[in-house]
């Protein structure tokens, strides 16, 4: 059996997340169909990350293993071409037989993006938060470091979602602006269900002088979801990159 | 009577351009419904530049004469909450009584984007003529420049299209990388229809080696537009900006 890991963009504007779901279409399902129209076999997609409705990837990491012998080429050609142009496949390898598209992540990188012009743009709407009330981005890169390490993220969680244990671990966090955007850059070993886009919305009441960098820090350890800011819209998160 | 002028971005990719016409909707008469709307009052709105279909605009400059009393900051909010989300009013300012969107014009400045990369972009498809065959820069760059001046551009106007002068002058014409995209800008006192795609599409024969920069400047002159490259696609040109 060959393993095959493809690299993923998509839009997901128009649908309800990464995986399965009896209502509403799919990125997986969608990707799913036109692998098994490729391959002429039936495939068990594994996908690197579960992204929310509405959020984008640049670099989703999906595997399945199959007996198929079509070359990379051909099949990342043949996937583009029957995918809708919103899901793009940009690279296609060969991985070892044990290789795991979310077990074998080392860590993800997501990137939330806020634009700060006064009127929204026709071309960054779908991509962005359009946020154009000031924000103080030193204010709030300042508060997103706080949360580099391992913490407890239950603040920061999906409101009645249940873990075993809510700690992770940030690799890297920053907050940085070029021209009307920000950009808010979280890598992790993994990461709670809306729990970019919740920092998100904290670090907004943060920049806009809502709240102290230290308020930001007690909501992290108070572990209550109810302390922290809105979740911030779908739109506005991409996952980056997935590092194997 | 007051005179306004707007400033408006759009994405074309779902009108039939910018001027009203019987079959499909156009910006200019959404817009125009949007004004009417707001103030209450009929109005005449004159568009700078008549985009093609599928064109977009980061500055298209729109005014209309108005005896409507709404302050300016009112009027752009309005319009902006009436306006489908891929049309947008980034300015709104009060002009001299004889200023005409498109005589008061000293230039225009087109911008064409291209996509090299080896897959299309679910972000940037919609924006750009995703062109993965390589293309050498510094060669297109070196045959667009031979238009800068006066020119009788016959040779890159629309099939069929009737002119009593098809001269223009070119003020600025360049060609430049900037990671995957190309980006060809040209600013003229005036265009001939479809002349920036059909100079991109020229271009593109040079930047691929198939046509050599003595046959592109042949070309020019032959105001032929038989002799020219094919019409490069809608959804890479921009109206980046008119110059009052």
């Amino acid at each position: 059996m060959r393993n095959i890991l493809l690299l993923v963009s998509y839009d997901g504007t128009m649908y309800h997340g990464w995986q399965c779901q009896p209502n509403g279409i799919t990125i997986q399902e969608t990707l799913h169909k036109a692998v098994e129209k490729i391959t002429n076999r039936h495939v068990k997609l594994i996908g690197g990350a579960r992204t929310d409705a509405g959020v984008h990837a640049q670099g989703q990491g999906v595997n399945f293993t199959t007996e198929s012998l079509i070359d990379l080429r051909s099949l990342a050609k043949g996937l583009n071409s029957l995918l809708p142009l919103d899901i793009r496949v940009h690279s296609v390898s060969e991985v070892p037989e044990g290789f795991h598209a979310r077990y074998s992540a080392k860590s993800k990188t997501y990137v939330y993006c806020i634009l700060t012009a006064p009127y929204n743009s026709p071309f960054h709407g779908r991509y962005a938060w359009h946020y154009p009330y000031g924000l103080d981005v030193p204010f709030m890169d300042g508060a997103i470091k706080l949360i580099v390490g391992e913490h407890d993220f239950s603040a920061f969680k999906k409101k009645d979602e249940v873990y075993r244990s809510a700690v992770r671990k940030i690799l890297r966090a920053r907050v940085r602006r070029r021209k009307d955007f920000i950009y808010i850059v979280l890598e992790a070993t993994g990461f709670l269900r809306y729990m970019v886009r919740n920092i998100v919305g904290t670090l907004v009441l943060v920049g806009s002088g809502k709240i102290t960098k230290d308020r930001f820090q007690e909501i992290l350890e108070s572990r209550d979801r109810q302390k922290a800011g809105p979740t911030a819209p779908a739109k506005g998160l991409f996952l980056r990159e997935i590092q194997y």
